[in-house]
């Protein structure tokens, strides 16, 4: 599938970059600028030529990465993705759009806190932003960044997704299990996003603490 | 040590109950009168009778249960457990007390939400109304109750705990560890809890979606 990355850079970005190329899929990174995107762009071809993976990559600003893609990913820190997605509303049409954004502080004491946005979530929040036909999946948000992009390994984890449309559940399901062996856990309506979303801080104190790279799995 | 398990019935007391009573913990069973706690003490000695464990347990109205223990299990519905707890204060010295009550309410779209109380949490509302003396600890929220009770399996689960009295949280990863094998996982101070008790209402979604009694590891 067409597959963009907006925002494309940073935490999860770069697996989801690896693993999709190696499955296949055609990458299109998208950035404020063209020119950023294609900046990035090229570090990812030199990433999958030095892993031997024969990637389809490009580079577009944004609103044309948007607009070229099947699925869109949004790979946006959570106090720019809502405004992002309003600025290049017009580029959405019936894509899936994925949000793995989670709201989260860190305290002066050290601890991270959920701190949802006044819709509830992000993927609320983000759904607001959209035009109604584009159809939202929360997905990822649990993903280990480092486990991520080592795409020689196997990772036996759980994504728990939320949305309102099957359709869009299920293609997302499928890109998922083309990341050898994640296992998709859909949970039910997009409402059900802000405990989803939740868990990344959580997680994040327990690998603080625990100096781990903690994932998920529902047993 | 001395548990009791204010409430008493329903839920994951019967499994802490018949757990705990093999691993040769004296039991205290609280509920709001001393003849109710009987009758369910007297239920358990029959199970526990039958499974040929050998168990201490006794009945308590709540107030004398909380002060007879050195280990407090609130197991009480969200509703009712911090209005319990503000009526029997003054039962409460230095125990430890442990919430594994959560807040959630089920839409009518059959949806479960996590809906915390004002305070932010049931942790949270639950130490408001307990004395300064007593240490609180947030634990047991996401344990299936059907696999808990079957005491001939041993779980491999992880408990995730929070609270601010580190001694505290040594005693609960101490009698944790006596239901075999679950591992215990401090993600922090108290203030963490509402991220630890969302968790349950996605595994009741998850649980009704897919037929399963969903509980969690971090791997």
């Amino acid at each position: 599938m067409k597959i963009a990355l907006l925002g494309g850079t940073g935490d999860i970005a770069e697996g989801l970059v690896l693993r999709w190329s190696k499955a296949g899929h055609e990458i299109i990174v998208g950035s404020r600028s063209e020119e950023k995107a294609q900046t990035i762009t090229d570090e990812y071809k030199e990433k999958l030529a030095s892993l031997g993976i024969e990637g389809q990559i490009t580079g577009m600003a944004n609103a044309d990465a948007a607009k070229a893609a099947e699925v869109v990913i949004i790979s946006i820190p959570p106090e720019y993705a809502a405004s992002t997605i309003e600025s290049i509303k017009d580029s959405f049409t019936n894509q899936v759009v994925v949000t793995p954004v989670v709201p989260m502080s860190r305290h002066e004491d050290k601890a991270f806190m959920f701190e949802p946005p006044e819709h509830g979530s992000c993927a609320l929040e983000i759904q607001a932003a959209l035009p109604e036909t584009a159809r939202l999946v929360s997905a990822y948000h649990n993903l280990p960044a480092k486990e991520l992009s080592q795409v020689e390994e196997d990772l036996d984890y759980d994504v728990v997704i939320c949305g309102d449309d099957e359709e869009a559940k299920a293609i997302v399901t499928k890109i998922t299990e083309d990341m050898p062996t994640m296992r998709v856990l859909d949970a039910g309506p997009l409402k059900l996003s802000p405990m989803i979303e939740a868990i990344t801080p959580l997680i994040v104190n327990l690998n603080v603490k625990h100096k781990k790279h903690f994932s998920v799995k529902f047993v």
